[in-house]
């Protein structure tokens, strides 16, 4: 095949913002997504936050000629939001759950209650291995004061791990999807250093869409003007990662995002811009450097830097556990005092009552909350502890391989 | 290599019942459990079941000269329960939770609250790249109407893909563990048949112990008989499994279990025997047949068969859904209906109450119980229904790959 002209594959990746009930015009960009893709007739096309199985059944039937062959991802209680339409038949499929993903009480987000996942697809094209990964990491709601980062640190972390350990058999590796985070962000370093991914915005021949390559622009209509506010122009946080592995080079053709509206339409497919990357892949030389982690200092140092951030995290953590225990013990304290109080006077004991029946009755209503509720975080915050700790001793490994290895070389 | 002697590894695997308060002399145990492992000097030891996280540090202190690696799976409240002591370095570590793990409601066995899982560990032994597996899985609490079949087959079908996705770059792949299978069942035929694992006891050239390899027998004097009633002589659910891949062949020289009570000791070391396997790996030639799954219609039958086991829970999760639905649904309505008499006769509506105010504020206190519970249980029979979907698709993916391969032999 060295003499073979290389393997063309377009591959188109959106955040697709479609929630039942709550985001606007769904079904009108689910049918022009719909048709675009019909019309483009990609190879492969990764789909996030398609939160509704109708959705996906939707463009399932009006796909099924163009790609023949679709998977949707389900998990947690709202599902993944995952699916991929693909030209090519898919061989075998498996999901990761990641273990963090926010924090319960965050009402307001959300992100808890979602199946946030990595999904893996193994697909074959003109006898070429593909492991296709489709991820969408926990949002960022406050850049300056980023509750969320430790957790979005640790799905990197798992994400890359999850990579690594599963693309063993792959000649060629993509991922795509909405990380959340920016390309300089820790957790992007990390992800691309441990896996050594590349980036197909950075490494493209030719690009063409919004400054920069972003991905959340204020063109966009639906976009939130006040969430980009310290970033007036944009920000990327979509991205299409690809290695070669096995003697398979990879290289990026062009890059091309949509642009706030759809090409030829009013209103935009999503809040996200789509990413379409044009990949050609060969068979070449041993892939030097693109086919493992980049091993060097650098990643010694992300390594590091992950490391004390799921560190700081464990420390509040572990506090917050602690206090909500505290609570718990308290609430039930209360609540046997006035257990006691109760029989007390049921067994005609001439104790006299400190407050009046109705106030009794709110406090152990309001104690039974209180220990329902503490009760609840403590055992979520035993799980979080115990998940990063979990994580600090998997990194604190994987220190030691990269200076065994550094020192090795 | 060829021609050097093959590498000798001595595999020690074992179920060691330490729950804390709960397990019947664990203390003295786990101090038996380690004065073994330390005077056998065994190349690995898999332990399941050790729960505290006081136990394992009690045991690594004890063995950090003779084994001086070691590993801890954290996951969950209580956590995993899996550790692992290595006379060779670990380089990395990687967990998969299971996606089903038994019911909420089923109080009295608890296995739903336990982080149930399968750790990997990635060992190099003179060059050899080694993937070892610890696992445990659902147990089995009555074999006549076992309520936790599919999940157990679910469990089995996870770990068979988790083995197959990530061992590509292993050069021998092992696996141990508590599998509460028998050696037919069809979980075990799924997860041998998908992965193309040897058994231990069938392959061995010397076997000594109890007889067919049984690791749970009536000699423990902490097996509870009542519970082997079926199988008086005992049954085998505790397995070392093992294959070769890229040009590594695998050979069982001897496999060991203990026989009731420990060598010169008075009790057992657990409820569990122990199961001991000497392993010799040499470099031969490709590994055919041992390397990959048993493509072959046994293999289909069993893929089929499990398929018709998840498809029936899942009829009947959707079943239990659906009625919790019904139920929290109606429970809301009463409230609903409770909250407008009260407000109507705050309001001085001059409606009459048809109950006395007690029993409509035990009524309510009825409604919000019942309205919480079948809330969370319809919360969990709808992640139950989206995994055993998902796994339901994914076996008929599998089916799909492996009737193509068949074909095509």
């Amino acid at each position: 095949m060295d003499t073979d002209p290389p393997l063309q594959l377009r591959v188109f990746d959106l955040n697709c913002w479609a929630i039942r009930y709550l985001s606007k015009v769904r079904q009108e960009r689910i049918g022009m997504i719909g048709d675009t893709l019909s019309q483009e007739g990609f190879d492969l096309a990764l789909l996030q936050e398609v939160w509704s199985e109708r959705d996906y059944c939707e463009l399932k039937q009006k796909l099924t000629a163009c790609y023949p062959y679709s998977h949707y991802f389900k998990s947690g209680v709202i599902g993944s939001g995952f699916c991929v339409f693909s030209r090519y038949p898919i061989l075998d499929t498996f999901l990761y759950q990641y273990s963090l993903n926010g924090y319960p009480y965050m009402l307001q987000h959300g992100d808890w209650f979602c199946g946030k996942a990595v999904g893996l697809l193994i697909i074959k094209i003109c006898g070429i291995i593909f492991h296709v990964y489709v991820t969408h990491l926990l949002a960022e709601y406050c850049r300056d004061k980023d509750a969320y980062l430790p957790h979005r640190v640790v799905q990197a972390w798992e994400l890359a791990q999850f990579i690594q350990h599963t693309s063993k058999g792959a000649d060629v590796v993509l991922l795509g999807g909405d990380l959340n985070m920016h390309p300089g962000d820790m957790g992007i370093r990390l992800l691309r250093g441990w896996t050594g991914l590349r980036d197909s915005f950075a490494d493209a021949d030719r690009f063409e869409g919004c400054e920069d390559g972003y991905t959340l622009v204020p063109a966009n209509c639906f976009t939130v003007n006040k969430e980009l506010q310290p970033f007036p122009l944009g920000i990327r946080i979509d991205y299409i990662l690809y290695k070669g592995l096995s003697r398979f080079v990879v290289k990026c053709d062009s890059l091309v995002t949509t642009t706030g509206t759809a090409p030829g339409k009013s209103i935009p497919y999503s809040d996200h811009e789509a990413v379409i990357a044009t990949l050609s892949v060969r068979r070449g030389e041993e892939a030097k450097g693109s086919s493992g982690s980049n091993v060097g200092p650098e990643l010694v140092d992300v390594v590091n830097e992950a490391q004390t951030e799921v560190r700081a995290r464990l420390h509040a953590a572990e506090c917050q556990r602690d206090s909500n225990g505290r609570m718990a013990s308290l609430a039930l304290l209360l609540l046997l005092l006035q257990a006691a109080m109760g029989l007390s006077s049921l067994a005609g004991w001439d104790t006299p009552q400190p407050f009046p029946k109705f106030s009794s009755s709110l406090l152990s209503l309001l104690a039974t909350v209180v220990l329902l509720l503490s009760m609840g975080l403590y055992i979520f915050h035993t799980i979080e502890v115990r998940m990063l700790q979990g994580t600090e001793e998997q990194m604190r490994l994987a220190l030691q391989a990269l200076q065994d290895k550094l020192s090795s070389m």
